[in-house]
């Protein structure tokens, strides 16, 4: 099977794109597939989680460290940079199984032989502080090669500079690059060593920059290695540099292959917990992979306090700010895969409720309301005026950060999904109950009652279709918003009974209510919008039915400038029917055991049309609840365009002259959704498992590991049978159910074999 | 005293201007101040009120009846017109004691001599269907002259065209022009009559225009009358063609000068009773009787069905729509002067209560929400979209329609109003009360119950200030809905005392209710803003004061289209705290006594700063407020602003391509209340009438009649005396409090001097 992606010839107009397709990373920080002579121009970058810096009153985001990998060789004097040359034969490519970038270049000197360079690089998952690096060189005449490496201090930013007091310079063979962050004074420390074995060393003066001569012999290759390690501030222990340089000291101690042999069992054991297998259609295979690899660079394996950027670590894109992305698109892989990551995540949550507790407070409300773009303390990174206006340039005021309250409510839906799936109720004595309670005391304070209808509502929302800001009673917001309150019950009784001397004492805070008694009243009459008795549609929001309707055709011809946006106060779709991505749908895939295959089949054919797909999270959720009707090939091509927008780099890179591109985990997230929980139909209540497979045409089955309540599970689903094998260490049972039949309990050690409701006996 | 304006010379771009200032009419049409030969093109109208069309997909707007003082007289063949040659003098006047156009052109002929052309006009206040003239033509010496008259029927239209199957003819001498308009097929009929002495005459075949041939004879005059009626199907009796024939035929048997007599008579009627003297200051006298006099040509004398649009009867401008413009600026001109054509403006909003029905269950509220641009039927004229925008042509949502929900509280406001100055409380039994129940109702639908704050709040409405739309809990729109609530129930009380039969018939459409008993728990606990502790402001709405702080002038600069709406999704001023029009402050003075004089002060100084004055209705309400807080220097410049508004013509008269200009009928009404209600400090409560003095540095005193609870009385009102005297036929006493001194009965046939608390003994 094949589990590279590769270029086979270098193009200028793709080193954008391909920075994306070629990432690396190891959760710590993100390496982009740029090549090794590249700078900041071609936006090679190192981007640390969870390290954000503000410059002057511009966006606050993610501060990138010097690029220890840089490596600039020269053949009598030429620089050998695709960027100047074009090379004979240049490969670019990504070993996504173990994550090991490479590239193989041919350049043809002026006196008419070749050279060749190969690097080969890895973002150490053994160690994630270090990158490392195999360089070769060789030709095919004798020639004076000159090699500069080192680290580069020259960063990309996008609203930078973020990085002040550089010092640039080296101790003994170890090339250190310090600088400390403008807003918070965090250090940042890179240090780097190369092993040469050959030629003549120089440290330039005032860089971190070393050079290296060698007479080239006709024929010969040579070889060395760079052991780059990367600290900041927050990493606790010694100060960065004095961490950097042991660091690096170790790691070429240790020497290349053996960290590379640490790598790639690291990758192995994560592939174990985390590989599909898609039988019968290698495309899809390939594609859901590689979106699993993204995933898997950029998860906080190791940290609580950092989540995952909507952009990964691709880079400073969206303020490197953490979304309602990651607990409803990305949590679902990893709480089936890798459930200390999942915790990890939610923890980040339980870290930031100070910032949702102040946003709350700003606004006038009750509790904690999360952060629409979030970063290391909670505070909404989100600004009022999120997008430019293309026809007057001015900054135009968008409602994300006042208006999209349905964030509190995933976040809620996120800690309760870690709960059920792994049992793991110490989280919410950790913090996630207060989270959850702050979050409904939010929702409480944010809902009104109809004194006619005689009911609570919420008003003046936006839920996820961002094209239609500040609308009432939209039924995706107020059906989480309802599970939110009673969550917030739950919780309250699980921790009285299971934990009654917490429960005392973090419930101290509320005895001024409102709080459980009061949470409990409103859910009495709260208002969640139903389907339609005719049409069985349920309207996304209040008067939705009564905006223009418009084919998505029309809507486009209308657009005078491509890159306007279509939302806010006089887009094109705001006055329309046009939603940007899944709102209804996404309610139905969310909460399928509440609505019949008849409301959902109506509900997906009725938006469907009217769906824009401007955002990458939207085309997944028609793909799952395709699936979830029984119309899998509905969904097939809604599963493509997800598991394969990094691969392909059809996405917006460019609004106005601001960059946006990256990659997409989203959709990563997304694409793993759609084949596991929409076409294998996988489904935990966090009690049962529900299978009910729905495989697209091509596909003869799907087969993947799961951890469930501590248990460890393979699953293998086809057409006819589902294969369930139990792990013989699991501590206990599991129940299945396979296309609703009768339950079948699933033992330590057993292998059970049920027959679907399709099978052929 | 200075009872004219007028024009010394002719100015081709003063036309527009001159047909508004120029303007005659008796309420039941307006004629633009045009000339005899102009045309469409020069926006020539006969506006009938109550007449509306819709043609197409337009705007519905009102009929423009045929010009039947149409009149184009040549000399030699050359015709005598200011538009084709420059005139060797011109004048154009208007007398407005007596409501009297008229105009004097002298044209040099192409022989070396001059012809002299006059014309004098009326629209009959003494018989509403009449357009009366008499026009002359001279010569210095002997030459053919050609009167080319009748009835031009082609009509000026915005939205047209409105009249169809069009019959122009004669009967006899009488020329005819009928037609019916398009949407509701309502015949409409102009009949003319001219009496030349002289000449010889022709009909036009097929055209309602008759042809005079005259040798005229140097230094002689030649004189004669045209006697115009105008009748549409919505009059009633016979057919209009029939009925407009015979008024014709009787107006011109009756001649004249008898015709004008009577004119003059009404004229001189009015006058007595709406008079408003200011000693002192004869520029403000002269522009606040032209202002009186623009409100009594508008005013529906003899109509309950129609009342007055926000540009009068100046032409199609703003659909020929009502909108709260009557209540809130107009109104208490006609409650003081003329209680009987205040009452036919309040029983316009009893005719039109089903549309608000109508349009309240098309939002799905209870009861009624009135038309913002309320034409016939009381239905909404307003459109979704009623600005375009400059930047990129495309209609612009506006939340005017379903936002401004104020529009029913106003309407209550003007009742209770109306109940309160005349005690005709028979208006409640004939509709009055089922309206204010109504309103009442669709504001308990409206409002929601914040659990946290334990209130009822009014959430997402556009106040006064237009810029910023949807905003929550506006201090204006609250104080409003909760006296309609207090009204509400009130009336109530009233009528269950009073007419406890009707009481009981009236009310039996709501024994399901919500009613009484729920508004009066609403009552309980509604929110109303209230001033700070500290800077006494009240804010405009909810996180009025987190919005940007900018000057007029730092917002005026960022204008990139002169055109360009600074309201709306995107507008200029939506982000700012730059306000369009009073809104606080109008609050202030609808509610005058509620708050004390400091906190009307801090506000007036907090928002006068930050009001653009976008609108004909702001300056007036600054000058009241300023009157009643003791600065009324400080409010003098915005009474002469507003005063002088259709005298300057220093106002919008296009919006891009739309015509928006015409008189400004709210700024004259606003222009009488800043005189009377502000600078004399005339205050009537429905039981008492206080009067506080506060007039600027120029006025000496100010006097006029009023009409309370049927009594009338004259008021001369100076810095140390108000001297109060009352009509000997009043049947009952009133008291009166000057400057907060004990109340004073004043009894029929007294006069009470009484000191002012200034007043220097």
């Amino acid at each position: 099977m094949n589990w590279t992606v590769r270029e086979e010839s270098f193009d200028k107009n793709q080193i954008t794109t391909n920075g994306n397709k070629y990432m690396t990373g190891n959760g710590y920080m993100g390496y982009r597939g740029t090549l090794e002579e590249f700078g900041k121009e071609q936006l090679s970058a190192v981007t640390l989680a969870g390290l954000y810096d503000r410059a002057g009153e511009k966006w606050r985001e993610p501060v990138n460290a010097p690029n220890g990998l840089f490596t600039v060789i020269s053949c009598n004097g030429q620089p050998l940079s695709v960027l100047d040359t074009e090379p004979v034969s240049h490969i670019q490519e990504l070993d996504f199984r173990s994550a090991i970038h490479r590239r193989e270049t041919v350049y043809r000197t002026p006196e008419g032989g070749t050279v060749t360079v190969t690097a080969e690089r890895f973002a150490s998952m053994d160690n994630l502080h270090l990158l490392l690096s195999k360089l070769t060189v060789s030709s095919t005449i004798d020639c004076r090669i000159d090699i500069e490496t080192g680290i580069d201090g020259e960063v990309w930013d996008i609203n930078g500079p973020h990085l002040f007091e550089k010092k640039e310079y080296a101790e003994g063979d170890v090339l250190i690059s310090s600088a400390v962050s403008g807003e918070l004074n965090v250090p940042v420390a890179v240090a780097e060593i190369a092993d040469f074995g050959f030629g003549e060393q120089q440290i330039v003066d005032g860089l971190a920059i070393r050079k290296l001569l060698l007479d080239a012999k006709a024929g010969e290759t040579y070889e060395w290695h760079k052991y780059v390690s990367v600290y900041t501030g927050l990493d606790g222990g010694k100060a960065p540099v004095d961490n950097a340089v042991e660091a690096v000291q170790a790691a070429a101690k240790l020497g290349y292959d053996e960290l590379l042999a640490a790598h790639r069992k690291r990758w192995e054991d994560r592939w174990v917990g985390s590989d599909v297998i898609i039988e019968g259609d290698d495309e899809a295979q390939m594609a859901l992979r590689y979106s699993i690899y993204q995933l898997l660079i950029i998860a906080p394996t190791e940290s609580e306090k950092v989540s995952i950027p909507a952009r990964g670590l691709s880079g400073q894109v969206y303020k490197g700010a953490v979304f309602w992305d990651t607990e409803m698109f990305m949590l679902p892989f990893f709480l089936h895969s890798d459930p200390s990551t999942a915790r990890n995540l939610m923890m980040y949550r339980i870290h930031t409720l100070d910032g949702a507790r102040r946003k709350a407070a700003e606004y006038g409300f009750l509790g904690a309301f999360y952060a629409w773009e979030s970063q290391d303390t909670g505070d909404d990174a989100c600004t009022l005026f999120n997008v430019n206006d293309v026809f007057t340039g001015r900054p135009m005021r968008t409602y994300f950060r006042d208006k999209q309250v349905h964030i509190s409510a995933d976040v809620v839906h996120g800690i309760w999904q870690y709960v059920q799936f792994t049992g793991d109720d110490s989280l919410l004595v950790d913090g996630g109950a207060e989270v959850i309670w702050e979050c409904a005391r939010f929702f409480y304070s944010y809902a009104f009652y109809n004194p006619v209808k005689k009911r609570y509502e919420i008003l003046d929302v936006t839920g996820p279709d961002e094209y239609h800001e500040r609308v009432n009673n939209n039924a995706f917001t107020n059906a989480l918003v309802k599970e939110s309150l009673e969550i917030s019950l739950r919780t309250a009784e699980l921790l009285k009974e299971k934990y009654p001397a917490e429960f005392e004492k973090l419930t101290a805070q509320f005895t001024d209510g409102p709080f459980l008694t009061e949470i409990g009243s409103m859910l009495e009459s709260f208002y969640v919008p139903q389907p339609d008795e005719e049409t069985l549609v349920i309207e996304q929001f209040d008067r939705y039915h009564t905006l223009e309707e418009v084919t998505l055709a029309d809507l486009k011809s209308r657009v005078l400038n491509k890159n306007e946006y279509w939302g806010g106060g006089n887009g094109l779709a705001t006055t329309t029917k046009i939603l940007k991505q899944a709102d209804v749908v996404l309610m139905m895939n969310l909460f399928k055991h509440s609505f019949s295959k008849e409301v959902k089949k109506a509900n997906w054919e009725f938006y469907e049309p009217r769906t824009e797909h401007g955002s990458s999270l939207s085309p997944c959720i028609y793909a799952l609840v395709a699936a979830d009707i029984g119309s899998p090939d509905w969904g097939y091509p809604y599963f493509m365009r997800t598991a394969t927008v990094d691969l392909t780099g059809e996405s917006k890179q460019y609004v106005g002259d601001l960059y946006i591109g990256g990659t997409h985990p989203a959709a990563n997230g997304g694409a793993w959704m759609a084949a596991v929980l929409g076409f294998a139909g996988v489904h935990f209540d966090g009690d049962t498992v529900h299978i009910k497979p729905s495989l697209p045409q091509k596909w003869e089955a799907v087969e993947l590991p799961v951890v469930l309540r501590g248990g460890t599970y393979t699953l293998r689903i086809s057409r006819g049978e589902v294969t369930i094998t139990a792990a013989a260490g699991n501590s206990s049972a599991l129940n299945f159910v396979v296309d609703g039949a009768e339950p079948q309990l699933c033992q330590p050690g057993v292998q059970l074999k049920l027959q679907t409701a399709g099978a052929t006996v």
